[in-house]
């Protein structure tokens, strides 16, 4: 009997979900060595900055409890980042390349399935669109607000950006039903893209002009 | 056929509300302005001052999923104050007296609305003021936590205090059996009331005293 | 007839979580008033120390409303512990032997609970060790974020660990099917002891080392 390809393909989405939330873990990890917390905030940082986007997510939409602290797998995976981060700190902070492409990985996927999720649950495609770029963006909001920093992507929007496009993508694909699979890759793929694009070019959005008096 | 009255009523309570979140979105981007946030960070402060109070109290109370993300009409208004107010900030912040009384207005309906909701999930008299006053101040308690400001209201209380009758005369309302919308509207009409009375007279609560040392 | 002896247990319990109640309350309105909050300020911080861990795991597991604000007396305990506290500041942090003992109490009650309410909720081992940590730690997160600050339990941990233990004991206590009220009892007490003893020996978990140039 050939191998399902839906199987090969949902086994493909875990591991890249579980790469990304990785990489979102040891963002966590050194927000918090940074700020010298000790071992149990270090890895409290590193749970919140890699589930906490899906957990709002979930509490917002209903879905109790969250997947991503009943699934043991996310709790040991950030556990394991965080202890990493927290006993190899410089090895780890030098492998900054790496850090953000696996994050760029991660935004794509929690998007898409943020998005997906929020459609399967019957929400309409502005709630979905909001709900896909909160599981992406959520967990660095969280970790950012621990630290008492203002969070880092209402300062390089194109983050976000990148996660609307991506959420949009799912929506948009939802509405012409189209099938739901291809419909995520591809949302994944052009949040990922956008988002290493803005990296590699330097891409800013905005900032508002103020009066002199307040600069 | 004569229009029924509560159609107008409640057509009212609409619009007003609208504004409300049209005043309450324009002090989450002036915030965000300030904080040198860019057009991505200060639409989701003005989208988050508008909607988290609504958001929070239906989490809390477990409507799911929470109305002020799915009507897309919440999200519209706050983007265009955002919008607004990136654009034109100079202009926006010179409307002073304009900004205060919407303001007062939205805190007014939010707060009745917020007592109100939690009264028909079946909460009690002390949960129905709490999720009433959360409505009224959880938004811009959420927008000042995000730029790592202690909220506001917890430095000029009159604010909350109106929250407070708002929500209690609602609840005082529903133990009397007297009729939802009128008491809704007396309810709304107070809680405006004190916090303009509040904001001309310059009213504050104490602030306790300290022994010199930790002054 | 004589008086059974599980309703003496569970009103001792009672008594114990309002005492922990009113301990996490006084440290949210130390907290307020060192932070020049004004007489609503304070009683919001009493309030959201003493309450928000319990409101936070209800919101995640979906039990609505969250218990700590639909039972008026933990509302009353806060705002009594908010008031004493802002009249007669120098009075009561003068006791801070006794206020350390009343926060192991409820530090150890609060924890007990939450991992046995995430149980009742039919929630995994996992996310029910998680939910007993985020119902004792909680409270002190949201006040400490609430004024800007980065959340003491992140840099004294032996706070956390002795909340993972007492969680720890009562899942693995359901695991092996043993009965639920001696194994809270001895999770509670296991938990307080272990916060006892860190606080008289002056324990530390280590801070990760930085390179010089961070430091």
């Amino acid at each position: 009997m050939p191998i399902r390809e839906d199987v090969v393909v949902g086994l493909l989405f875990t591991i890249l979900d579980l790469i990304g939330t990785f990489a979102f873990a040891i963002s966590g990890a050194i927000a918090g060595i940074r700020h010298r917390l000790d071992l149990f905030g270090v890895l409290v940082l590193s749970f919140a900055a890699a589930t906490f986007g899906g957990v709002i997510r979930d509490v917002v939409i209903g879905a109790h409890p969250p997947a991503s602290i009943e699934d043991w797998r996310y709790v040991a995976v950030s556990v394991l980042a965080g202890l990493t981060t927290f006993y190899w700190y410089s090895k780890v902070t030098r492998l900054r390349q790496a850090l953000l492409l696996f994050d760029a990985i991660g935004l794509g996927l929690f998007v898409v399935t943020g998005a997906g999720k929020a459609l399967a649950y019957q929400l309409g495609p502005v709630p979905a669109v909001l709900l896909g770029i909160l599981t992406g963006i959520g967990g660095g909001v969280v970790r950012d607000v621990l630290v008492s920093q203002v969070p880092m992507v209402f300062r390089r929007e194109i983050y976000a950006t990148a996660a609307l496009v991506g959420a949009s993508l799912v929506v948009a694909g939802h509405a012409l039903q189209l099938p739901a699979q291809p419909v995520a890759i591809v949302g994944a793929v052009v949040c990922f893209g956008i988002r290493m694009l803005a990296l590699h070019r330097d891409w800013h959005f905005p900032v508002a002009r103020l009066p002199e008096s307040l600069e």
